[in-house]
Formats: C-alpha cells, structure tokens, sequence
C-alpha cells in the first residue's frame, strides 16, 4: 500500500489558538464580545483592589467612534480603577499575551484563567487595527503610558510607544480600547451585569457611562470589606496523579511523613501519620523514591481517606448568609426568604463553598423559576441552561414535594466561590457538573426548599384557618340569633368573644411562621 | 502611596492550561471524559481516512481494568483505525502536545481545534499515570509503536519506549489508553453516539465492544463516499482586520489587483478591479505599502462590497437533501418528512452550510419538539439549550404561525457543516450564535416549517372531509328511505352511487397532499 500525500503538521501560538476561537472566550459577535470586553476589564480591577484590601473605585465608559452609523460599529472602552496598578516592567506581557497572568495561582478571584484582558484587547485588535492605551501607577508619583499591540502568531506584545510623567496623586489601572461592537443588543445585559455586580460587591463604587452620555451610578452602601483572599496549599482530597508527581518533584522533604504535612491543606502530622498507616506507606519513605504505581496508589489513597479535615474556608470569602438574604431582600422584596452557606467542601482538590438563597412571593418576582447564578461575586448571565445549577434543580430535585407548581413566584440565587471555579468556557458563562459542586449545589437546594415548603404549609393551614374563621364569623351571629329566638329569650350569648378567641390563634400562627 | 507588595505574573504552558481547565475540554468528570475520549478519538479516525479517500473501518474497544470495583474506576480505550496512519516522526509531538496538530486548516472536518486526541492521553495520564501506546503504519510494510507520557509543565512527549517490526499488511493508527470513568452512567451518550455517527456517516463500519463484552456494529449502507474536504482561501466577506494584515505580509503580489486575486475565494481579476473601485484603492497600489488605517479601510470595504461570489461549496461536504431525507425517513419513520439544504453562506471568512430536516408524526416521534444537532457529520449530544439551533427555534420563531402547539410531534434535525465551526467550546458540545449562522439557521427552518404548515393545512381539510363523508354515509341512507317512504315508492334511489363519488374526490385530496 503506497502513500502518495502524507498528513502536515504544524504549531500554533496560545494567541492565534485563541485568535482562531475566539468563541470561546465570549467572543462570538459583536454584541457579546462588548458585554465580554467590558466584564473581563471591570473583574481585573475589582481583582486587584480586592487582593490589596482597596475599596474598589471602578469608572468604565463607552463611547461611540462612529457618531452617525448603526450598531454594530467601533466603540471606545475605557476603564479606569484605583487598584495597585501594574508594574511597569510586566505591563507589555500581561496585556498582550496569552497565558502569561498573575491568576495562576490557588486564591478566590473574578478571572481565573487569566487571559480576559489579553482577549478583550486581541478582540479590539483584529477588529479595529487600533492599538490599546494603558496607564499605570504603582508608587503614586510616576504615571507609565504604553501603546501595544499584540504580535499573535508570536504570541507577543508589541510596544509602540512608552513614556513615564510625574503625577501628584497618580494611582491604579487605566485601560481604553476599541472594538467592533452592538451596544442597542448588548445594553440590557451590561446595565444588569453591573446591577447584579453592586449587589454581591455592596463595598464597591461602579460608575458606568454608557454611549448615549447617560451616567450609571452604584455606589457602595458598606466600608468593609472581606479579607483579601489567601493562596492555599491544596487540599488532599481528590488530588489528582499528575499533580502529585509534581509536587514530589517540588518538595524538599526527605520523608513522606514531612511531605505530607508541608504541602497539602490543613494536614498536620498527626494527620499525615494515620492517612500513610491507611494508605500502606513507611512514614520515613522518600518521597523521591516513589515508583509510577506507588504515586497511583498514593493518589488513590487520598481519595478514599476520609481522615482529612474539612478545608479551611478562611482563604475563601463567600458572601455569607446575612449579607445574601440582605441582598435579596433589597433587590427582590419577597414574601419569604430562606438562605444557606455550607459549610466548606472540595473538588480536585480545590476549596469551594455553596450558598443557596430562595426567595418566594411578593411583588417583584414573576410566576415559575428564576434563576440568579453568581461565581466569585461575579453575575453570570449567559447559557444559563447549561449551568450546574440549572442540571441539579431541574434533574435532581422534586419541586412538587415542596408544594412549588410551575407557576409558583420562586427565585433561586446560587453562589459558588472557589479558588478555582469549574468554568465550562473561557468566557466565565456557566459551571461545570463536578460531583462534588453538584452534590453541595442539591443539599443546599433541599435546605432552602425544605424551609419553602414548611412556610408554605404554614401558610396553607393559616389561609384555612381564616376560611374558618370567615365560616364562624358569618354563621355564629345567625345560630345565636336562632337559639335565643328558639329559647323565647331576648338577648344572644356572647358570640364575640369567641370569634375574638378564633382570631387569637390565628395571629399567633401567623408569628410563628414569620419568625419561627 | 507605597505598595508592600506586588502582583506577581508568571507563564504557563498550552498544556499546563488545559491540565488545570479540562472542563473547557469536556473531560469534567468520569463520565462525560469517558464519553470524550470515545469520541474524539473516533473522530480523529474518521477525519484521517476521509481525508484519504479511504472507506473507514473504525473499531473501539473499551475494557474494564479493575473488574470488581464499581464506578468511576479505571478503563482501556483502544480505538483502530484503517486510515493513512501519522507519519511516526510526527506521532509524539502530534499526540503529545497541544496546539500541535493538522487540523488548523481551512477544510472541513470534525477535529477543529488539533487537540482532543491529545487532551484524552492528558486526561489518561492525570487519572491513571499509565503511559498511552500508540502503532501506526504508513508503508503497510513498517508498524511503529510507541509508549509516550507528557510533560505537561512543558507541554512536550516524553518517548519511554519505541520500537519498529515487519509486518505484512499493516496499516493505520490505534491508540491505546486507560483512564478513570464512569460507564455505567455514560453508556447511554456513547450508544447514542455511535448510532447517530453512523446515520450521517453511511459509508464507514464502526465497531464497538462495550465493557461488557457486547458488539455493536455499525455497518456501511453504501460505499460511495464524498469527495475528501479541500483545503481553501479565506473568503473576503467578513475578513477582519488581522487577517487581511497577515495574508498582506505573507503576499508576494506587488500589486493589489493580483494580491486580491490570489489570496481570496472566488476573486477572480474581474471582481477584483470591481471592488478596488468600489473601495477606492488604486489597482496598481503595492499592498505591503498600506498603512494601518488604510487596511481597516480595505477591511471594512470588504465587508460591505456586494458583488464577492457566494463560496464554492464544492470545498464543503454536507450531507444533501437525499441522505438527510433517508437517515430521517429510516431512523424516525415519520408521517411527514421537509429538508432543506441552503445555499453555501460565509461568516467571518469562512463558507458554511446549514441543513435542516423536520419530521413530524408517526410512531417513533414524541409530543413536542425533539432537536437532533450535528456538525461536521458530527453528532452533538450535550448542551442543547446553549446551542444557537435551539436559540433560533426560542427565540425566532412562532411555532404557532405554522400550527405547530406545544405538543405537536415534531423533530429538528440540524447540520451545520464549514471549514470551521464555530464551537464555544473545546469539547464541542454547542455551535455560538454568529449572526451569519443564526440568519441562515432561521431562513432553513422557516421553509421547512412552511412545508409543514401546508401539509397540516390540507389534513385538516381532509380530515373535515372525512368527517362530512362519514355524516353523509350516515344520513344519506336515512332520508332516502324517509324520502322513498313519503313518495309511497319501495325502490330508495342510488344513493350509494352518491356517496363512491364523495369518496373519490376525498381520496384524490390525499394523493395531492401526499405527492404534490
């Protein structure tokens, strides 16, 4: 069998990959890769301030270029933020190129695969050929300007202009970019990205202005702020091969007893003595010293171990029960709420932490399911359907065994922080089905339904109850009329009382169920 | 202001990326990657031997290692193929390393981003740490096998064993890997997989040997095959900025004429000068003389100009109204069968073609709408909602306007088929939302709805038809005893002759409606 063409291979850079795909990153057309651009600017900033403990002061305005045409067309992206600002000498590289970021690291953050601003700039570059102006300063007294563009089928960034003035108060990030985009599609979705945004960040102040000149203002209603996220040692629970053989090749412990208590999350020695007696290991091995299968068996160990402790949820920050059902409260005004945060739980080793909030009734939340995703403390607002969040209620839960009908007002808010959140795309749209997350997302689901479910009872018996009391209240007068007409007396028994005694009941029913 | 600390970036590899992101890639769990690497391997095999005009015989074993344990545990996948084989000076960087590959071409085919085989050794790797063993022949003389790991920090194959026998007939690529999955809860997705792949890819035998030891095949209905997808120029319409900047300074044309006659699809020297015109560039001009600005000029000329040629769709292979309207016919035996193949279209440069089939009634068909996608000759079985197919149908389009009801039994079956679809995921679950595919999308599916809506009509008027027949033949007889008996006669008239005629004409609507 002869061969006359044989198949051609060839090596792309990361930035042409995702210059070819952009898809998916969120940049699939024009009115997507606006909401996209303007996302991954206002994350990287709220990111920055966070991490340095800064109340975050984020501007973002968008302007048209090309007054007089119809969308789509070029717009001017500027974002602005009080955050501690780039250093200069990494500047180039981290805007303009791909895997080339300070998110790679195990810490709660907005971005986490670190390339959204590389791909907002990227989007901007091949669509308008104009370069991005960025402005950064780190000491408060020297203002750095660079004009780059990017290099893609290098993958590298290409300074084209550079310079450095003094400032007086000179302080953050300063991002302004241009792009081919459709603000008339795109606008309902950027005005409630930064809505969902002010609510789960109550300590940020977001200023937006939007092309028409009309001015978005979100301003914080709290100072303090969540401690800055910590990076953790992983956890050993579900710690895969490969990263087990790597961090043997990275430790310096010369015995699998001091290995174990140095690099991974919350395992003391005392611990890391009864995991290596279970997992059938000489704590004074050398970890060096493992073979293949030996680090398979290791790996497997830890998976099936169920001595390890509960991560620790202080390198994360969830939002916490008080502030969800605030945020609720305020946003939706429901009859009835009911929030959880659970306790912390990982997967792959990574920490992560549910919370689940219901809301029910009242006036503002519309017959059937509502469904509110946040990630991080960021809203994510596209390809709800493919969302884990969706997966469990609708797979996995029986909603008729908690007395929601199809046209029951009910709100879901779902919450995931983790310090690695399982996106299915680059573009930050919706979470993976990882047992695990899907495990916490239902129990906490069944917590609040359960709670639903009990108020509604409640309810049910009140609303009968009043019936009741209508019945009593209409027939009682009637009967002590007849029985006093029966008996040939002149004055009724003291019906009043009663129904006052009915009524009684029923408001402290009603207590019970607002407070209990 | 002084900052303590600063941000600190680093670099990781392509890698090293899709290591710590394989939900991006869909290998999230042991049962969607079980299901993955199944299909992307197959795919690989299918692609090679259509790109060789070779009738495919994929085979796919996939075998429990660990017998007694329950799910997820470990499996061997070991997928064989009657194709050109890979060139072994290629295998270790072809399999072990990403971005490296022979799909970033413009022609079709299901492979679209160079990486699935890649990312399953990966995913094998990080869950079992068994090494992947490859054989390929090229020569039918030489069978090289190779046992290859990858050194994921560095993105590169790591070659533990290799070695070269005789042999007499050898031919192909296998691959053998193990990794953790789940069978018992992907078997459904994987039949589902196969028997979908083998209703658009009639030409190919496919046989698979479940962990249970049981065969299913697949076996070819015809052995003609399209002609294998060719490689093509980017068409002008669409062409954004960086594109047209790379193919100027990849050019050797001196002038623009001939520069944009032979580096677009179906510019001839004709057009050409036409939209040189148009856009207002002198022929004559050198294209590597262009400044930036004048590029976004040409860019968005193109964009607008109305006189490019639609692609040829001779570089694409959909399936064709035939083959759609039999898989269809044979898999879903409706009462009511419309496909459409549109004419090609193009979105950012690259020519595409949707196809639409609509089935409706009969047995096999459920109340409601069931949407079947593919692309590529591809099933897509995961993700539905996010698709822009079922975008299209939600969003749209009024089913009602073609009496189509909510429990109307209707199926959609929709392929899209380009030198590049536009996934918004590695894994390829879901086609984004490009505007061009959307409008296309929508222009198919009205017409077969029509279709459908005429075909409903009509059986609605028979049906009136038949009812009035059935209140003819039931009266008629009646009135003309009643008549007979008033007129004092014994004969009644022949009305039966009366009613043949009802029949006739009844009968003839049907044939209008079933052949018209």
């Amino acid at each position: 069998m002869v061969r006359r063409r044989q198949v051609v291979f060839t090596e792309i850079s990361p930035s042409e990959f995702f210059y070819r795909n952009r898809d998916l990153a969120g940049f699939s057309n024009p009115t997507r890769a606006l909401y996209s651009a303007v996302r991954e600017l206002v994350e990287n900033s709220l990111d920055a301030c966070e991490q340095f403990g800064i109340l975050p002061e984020v501007q973002v305005t968008l302007s048209p270029l090309e007054q007089d045409r119809f969308d789509p067309k070029v717009y001017q992206i500027k974002v602005k933020d009080n955050g501690p600002g780039i250093d200069p000498k990494y500047v180039p590289e981290a805007l303009g190129r791909v895997f080339y970021g300070s998110k790679f690291k195990l810490r709660q953050s907005r971005g986490m695969f670190g390339m959204g601003g590389t791909m907002a700039i990227l989007y901007g570059q091949i669509t308008t050929n104009i370069p991005v102006r960025i402005w950064t300063c780190i000491d408060g007294k020297n203002l750095h300007y660079f004009k780059l563009m990017i290099d893609i089928q290098h993958n590298k960034p290409i300074v084209l202009e550079k310079n450095t003035i003094k400032v007086n108060e000179g302080t953050g990030m300063t991002v302004e970019l241009s792009l081919i985009g459709d603000y008339s599609r795109s606008s309902v979705k950027i005005v409630e990205y930064f809505k969902q945004t002010a609510m789960v960040t109550p300590y940020a102040n977001l200023y937006f202005t939007d092309p028409h000149g009309r001015e978005w203002i979100f301003e914080r209603n709290i100072t303090s702020m969540p401690p800055p996220p910590r990076v953790t040692l992983p956890h050993p629970y579900g710690i895969d091969v490969e990263a087990l053989r790597r961090i043997i090749r990275e430790s310096k412990q010369e015995n699998l007893l001091r290995f174990m208590s140095k690099n991974f999350h919350r395992v003391g020695e005392r611990i890391a003595l009864k995991f290596l007696n279970f997992a059938g290991f000489e704590p004074k091995r050398n970890p060096k010293s493992l073979t293949n299968s030996e680090i398979v068996k290791l790996a497997n160990a830890m998976r099936k171990f169920d001595g390890f402790l509960q991560p620790d949820a202080s390198c994360l920050s969830p939002l916490g029960e008080e502030l969800l059902k605030a945020g609720i409260e305020k946003e939706l005004r429901p009859e009835f709420v009911a929030v959880v945060t659970r306790t912390p739980s990982a997967y792959s080793g990574y920490p992560f932490i549910v919370e689940v909030g219901l809301a029910y009734g009242g006036k503002y939340i519309p017959p059937g399911l509502t469904l509110y995703r946040f990630a991080n403390r960021i809203p994510l607002l596209y390809d709800e359907a493919s969302d884990v969040a969706w997966k469990v209620i609708k797979e996995d839960i029986d909603l008729r065994r908690y007395k929601v009908t199809s046209d029951t007002p009910l709100a879901v808010i779902t919450h995931i922080c983790s310090t690695k959140v399982p996106y299915k795309t680059v573009g930050k749209e919706f979470v993976a089905d990882r047992p695990e997350v899907e495990r916490e997302l239902r129990n906490a689901l069944r917590e609040v339904l359960r709670k639903l479910s009990i108020y509604l009872s409640k309810k049910g018996s009140i609303e009968k109850a009043k019936k009741r009391l209508n019945i009593y209240a209409k027939y009682l007068p009637l009967i002590a009329r007849f029985a006093t007409e029966l008996a040939g007396k002149r004055k009724p028994p003291h019906y009043r009382v009663l129904l006052s005694n009915f009524h009684k009941e029923s408001v402290a029913e009603s207590v019970v169920e607002k407070y209990g």
